[in-house]
């Protein structure tokens, strides 16, 4: 009587996770300092200190009967403000309140965008690469998601695959920029011929065709890269976000959705959102943890690190003679791998204590992802197995 | 293209929510100390300091990366540990950490449990009156929910009602206890009955019939109150919990699933959690509330007030000539309405500024809410209100 769906998913296994694992086992056998664990997309660098001190000053000074009361379904009013706020002064947009849902995290914004917005047996279409959860989150939502084929020369949109498979169908298309596992940031080219394709196919079909937005890495822009705010340049535009990665807080789930005011059907997208969340379980983020980010959305973790690791880390790739397509953000970057199967590239590589992990579980075979949210001395410590590993393959560039 | 389930769902308006507001607003108009709002079941009294204590103690000495880290899927096994631990120690139970799986409070939890232990079109039984929030719940996990008739003489199971519908179709019973709207306690004789109903039939149809005990009220008992733990008496048992009002953290979405270890595919249900959480965009509750409650989860907020406002306010009812069953815990009564439509009488206390809940939305017509999670002194102001209200209905034993 189990759930015989649920049982099945056991059986695809999180290979993520095992490399983390193995990672874990055999560090206890050769010393946490001989692996080079990059395997996870864990921030390396603490939460800014305002986030703890305002958690201890709400603590501190209100009536704990309001702080850790319900707070409405929508999310606390106060917190939505500030998150608008925020994202007007940022990006120029003008969002209020009434646009913003606070939710579990962007797995949360998520599973209320996809709901919202469709139908059960709808189609939705992403790119490759892209993130493994989509498969599930799309699936719980009822959706059929067709991850169409990645442009590998640049990871911007592939323009050509999305014009051949933009049916009537579909309603909606999720993408992630700057993404996981690429680092890629859609330019601002890319995503105003994105907004005009859908405009014109919404026209066409007679039906938006909205775009969900997944944007957890959005504050981690490295210098140079163009980096539009998407719902600028498309109306239809549904913004999940995170505060995982831009405060170091991936265990506290906080994040919202943020509904263009110029979307479709806006007003109705936010207000079943409730809806949503009495038939998943979901009944909003944490209080303390929506007043502490309401009051210091404008912070960041100090993110310079990981446009460090990046430089340090492609620079050398590229001197071995590996292909990777340079990150515009992200702690992420997706190089070819130097045999067609990316398995048994990661699989040589963990021999050497270098944990990464095979792009097909991203859609993307052939390549392979490295998480470099760790310390840059572990980076450099690891320089020498890329190297080595080149020198296996012989890789052309190798001086 | 919005999604017309959820939609549907806004025209079913939320009656609990509606008087709130009402009352909200009519206190600007006539001050608050006029408006006797009873309508929702927010705790009264603060968390009891040791909660915003061990939260301090955390956010000044744990490593901020591995506070707001990442937290296993399953929870942060210390606070399984813990929880597992107090289970036992409180009611002679023999769980491990690996039967207990955090969640977003009881909601969360019931995400789980629901799906976990059925496949979309079962059915599921529940007993009236019942908490209205069942209802998307179950369809949320694709169930079809059967409502069986009260009690009205005691609230406890109508058992007549149970083996009429209890057929092989039905994989699951939800039950809650102490209940929500009637404060009745199910007593360790209904439990017995239940738990031989429930084994009989289980082998009479050759699949286990799963028990999902939704006990959010299961600290909040009063004097004298028979309050048997319920996985204790049947195996296939899911207890259902949350520190929203034992801890008075209704805000904060923190609880757990807790599966007895002796109960059928136990092993598998637990595994199973995770991957349900990743189609419903749950990813565990917040880490720093898994750490706190772990630590305070043998602790309660005072909820003396609770026993002290239902004495007062049911010795009172009583003399007024209302027919009530006494509560044996929670911080709600459900007295018969003197007119058998509670609508009706709702509508009449609340031009006196008495806002009641009518007994319709929990499936037991013909009976009110109060939700008596207030200052006791708002009790004993509500008092001539009520007793008006039997004077204008004639009730039998005004004197």
């Amino acid at each position: 009587m189990i759930n015989k769906y649920y049982s099945s998913m056991l059986t695809e296994k999180d290979i993520i996770f095992e490399i983390f694992q193995y990672a874990q086992e055999k560090a206890k056998l050769v010393g946490e300092e001989n692996i080079y664990d990059f395997s996870l997309g864990n921030p390396s660098v603490p939460a800014p200190s305002c986030v703890n001190q305002t958690m201890i000053d709400k603590l501190n000074s209100l009536n704990p009967l309001s702080l850790h009361g319900y707070s409405p379904s929508f999310g606390i009013m106060e917190v939505r403000e500030q998150i608008a706020d925020s994202l007007n002064r940022t990006y120029g947009c003008h969002y209020t309140s009434s646009n913003i849902f606070m939710t579990i995290g962007a797995a949360g914004a998520l599973a209320h965008a996809l709901r919202a917005v469709t139908n059960p047996g709808d189609e939705i279409l992403t790119f490759a690469p892209c993130f493994s959860e989509y498969k599930p989150y799309t699936a719980g939502a009822g959706l059929k998601l067709t991850i169409l084929p990645a442009n590998i020369d640049s990871f911007q949109i592939n323009f050509d695959a999305l014009e051949e498979h933009l049916t009537p169908s579909v309603t909606a298309l999720l993408i992630n920029s700057p993404n996981n596992p690429s680092g890629i940031v859609y330019s601002t080219e890319t995503i105003q011929k994105l907004s005009e394709i859908l405009t014109e196919k919404s026209e066409e079909f007679g039906h938006p065709i909205y775009l969900i937005s997944d944007e957890p890495y959005r504050d981690i822009i490295f210098k140079g890269t163009d980096s539009p705010y998407i719902a600028n340049f498309y109306k239809d535009t549904l913004t999940c976000y995170s505060f995982s990665k831009s405060l170091s807080l991936p265990g506290e789930r906080i994040g919202y959705l943020a509904v263009s005011p110029e979307c479709t059907y806006s007003k109705a997208i936010i207000e079943i959102c409730p809806q949503i969340s009495r038939t998943i379980g979901q009944n909003g983020p944490a209080s303390l943890m929506q007043r502490t980010v309401g009051e210091v959305c404008t912070e960041t973790s100090d993110l310079s690190v990981y446009e460090k690791n990046k430089n340090i880390l492609f620079e050398a790739l590229i001197e071995y003679g590996y292909s990777c397509v340079e990150p515009g953000g992200t702690f992420y970057m997706f190089p070819r791998s130097p045999e067609p199967d990316s398995y048994a590239f990661c699989e040589k590589a963990r021999e050497k204590n270098l944990m990464l992990v095979p792009g097909d579980i991203f859609g993307c075979p052939g390549h392979f992802r490295i998480a470099y949210c760790v310390p840059t001395e572990r980076i450099i410590k690891a320089l020498p197995v890329f190297r080595e590993l080149a020198e296996e393959y012989h890789l052309p560039n190798i001086k």
